[in-house]
């Protein structure tokens, strides 16, 4: 399987599980190119020449560099039990729950917005179910090194052992209270549906409150990705400026 | 050309344009394609019958349904002029203007924003360069029929008419203040650039200021259809909140 973009291919090796990949496959050198180049060697990363064509076979996407990697999607797992231990006494944890994102676009979007607003974890059922490693790590800029990841069969469960650690849970919901009239403060986890049924109905009704980003336009629905960008940012704001 | 997708069809309908476009041409009747059946037939567009596999041969991304619309985009054109000189008394505009952003999916995923938050003018160099009706269409989820936008082959000049009418000007850069530290209410022009580049020299000198969106994370660099979301969701809570 081969890495492409700039961004994945050099988080990947920056995340220091570049020893389980190579070789790095360079048909084109820019200066990005170049810079990437370096980076590999420095982390022991075997680098071959190939012909443009040769690339273009094995990685239509190349941007004149490619980076052979395992089947294994070079995420950032833990377990969700460790997340939990490892809190201590940690006021301000933000998780996100993933309920049932498939979309693997999608799913390395809210990752790069993860990074971005600094969730502590994203929890999910089975993020297998949003599996295209590629894909994955491209969309999310290489964040999916990054971003703690855990994987749980049972989100109820799940929810109820967060309950225990202090954490309030709020479902995204479009017809919501507006997310920036709610404290979002503490230790939060907000649950996200697909776009298309929401949240599941067992799970909605474990969370202390649903939260929406109020419209005022005809469509009202948002993709999840900017979605979850916007309840990020909001609650980071209210971190930084309350 | 043929428009798939549930929400685009159905707004593709709803936005009055109707007329210009059809038949609907139906393979499969879920509940959702026999609303939009319903909704054409209101609006006068013929509807046919055909089989999956004509439909897939015409449409392959459908699902059982599919709208015939000419080359024209659909999308809710006005002139700059015409939106200037109907601003009247109007003292909360929000005009986004997008310096070379080209990924039509980007430019679809702005316009849904836009439609959610209520951007009065999506403002581009050339909107044609993102040029792809069908994609933006869909990844707008219909909003590019109603956000209204507009072309200019100047945008230094554009932004110096918008500024005589009373507009701060404010260019999205990760290095720039704090959206949430700014005051968004009033007349507020947003520039965003490519995600590559940013933007341009020429236009960067023409803000009043920078605006970033602060990260926490390894990355920072949000995907700009999640940033123009959060620029424009700030905007909106200053608009409710303040």
């Amino acid at each position: 399987m081969y890495l492409t973009g700039f961004h994945a291919i050099e988080e990947r090796i920056r995340s220091g599980k570049g020893q389980a990949c190579g070789p790095l496959l360079l048909a084109k050198a820019g200066p990005r190119a170049r810079e990437i180049v370096t980076l590999a060697i420095e982390n022991k990363i075997r680098v071959d020449r190939v012909g443009t064509f040769d690339l273009e076979r094995l990685a239509p996407d190349h941007r004149g560099i490619a980076l052979q990697i395992e089947e294994d999607d070079g995420s950032a797992d833990i377990s969700f039990e460790n997340f939990l231990a490892g809190l201590g006494e940690r006021r301000d944890a933000l998780v996100l729950i993933l309920d049932e994102i498939t979309d693997p676009h999608n799913y390395g979007a809210i990752l790069r917005n993860c990074d971005q607003f600094g969730a502590d974890l994203v929890l999910g059922r089975n993020r297998r179910s949003a599996k295209n490693a590629v894909i994955i790590s491209q969309t999310s800029a290489g964040a999916v090194s990054w971003v703690p990841q855990a994987e749980t069969p049972n989100l109820v469960r799940a929810v109820e052992d967060l309950k225990e650690a202090g954490f309030w849970i709020y479902g995204a919901d479009m017809e919501g209270e507006p997310v920036y009239a709610k404290d979002l403060t503490g230790r939060i986890a907000l649950v996200l549906g697909s776009e298309g049924s929401g949240i599941s109905r067992l799970l909605r009704e474990r969370c202390d409150g649903m939260l929406g980003i109020p419209s005022v336009g005809r469509i009202d629905s948002l993709n999840v990705s900017v979605a979850a960008g916007v309840f990020l940012y909001e609650a980071r704001r209210q971190r930084v400026t309350n």
